[in-house]
């Protein structure tokens, strides 16, 4: 599969909850992290904080396994549709975008739903 | 609103169509796109391969109105909620995000709904 990584050697990944449409989060993935998610169907990204695999849930158990990949038109991004598991956000929200901006004010639109005491990784 | 740029004054945007959920399509956004897509209710892209702002559907008509922008948790991703008029894709397909990978095989899971001859922009 061709795919157009960045000068970094990275690409776009957008998770998106399989069923109910919701997107989580978006990080990025490196040739390792695509080859590794797709066999084990487990989504493994690459920490760019870290610089290294970023097996999503390995540290807190929120996990997210891989019902399909997808890549757009030029190759140059990523749609993983994902059963996750708990929460997607290290603050323990279900999605990373609880921010919205309503009359350019930035209003927070949920609340976590675990401890982020709990989570890491 | 403090966005994280990246060190080309970039930050990805993705699109979702507000009702069904469908992601549309990512592109990236300066602060002048920003304040635009904030300002007017349509959304606008930076080019990177033109160098310069696209008004999205400027051109072919496939407009974005913007429904909400929000952000995610380290503010250096942006999900807008749109209505997207006629296709995002300038292939003609609704969604760029057409091409599946299943049983290790690339599958074309949307056809174009419309001509991209009539389409640019």
């Amino acid at each position: 599969m061709y795919l157009k990584y960045n000068s970094f050697g990275l690409i776009p990944a957008i998770a998106q909850q399989h069923d109910t449409g919701e997107v989580l989060m978006l990080a990025w993935m490196n040739e390792d992290a695509v080859r590794e998610t797709l066999a084990t169907g487990r989504v493994c990204y690459w920490s760019r904080s870290r610089g290294q695999l970023w097996r999503k849930g390995e540290s807190s158990g929120q996990t997210q396994r891989l019902i399909e990949m997808r890549h757009d038109c030029d190759a140059d991004t990523l749609l993983l549709l994902v059963d996750q598991v708990g929460v997607a956000c290290h603050t323990g929200r279900r999605s990373c975008f609880y921010t919205a901006v309503r009359d350019g004010v930035e209003v927070e639109i949920a609340a976590p739903e675990i401890d982020p005491a709990a989570l890491y990784g």
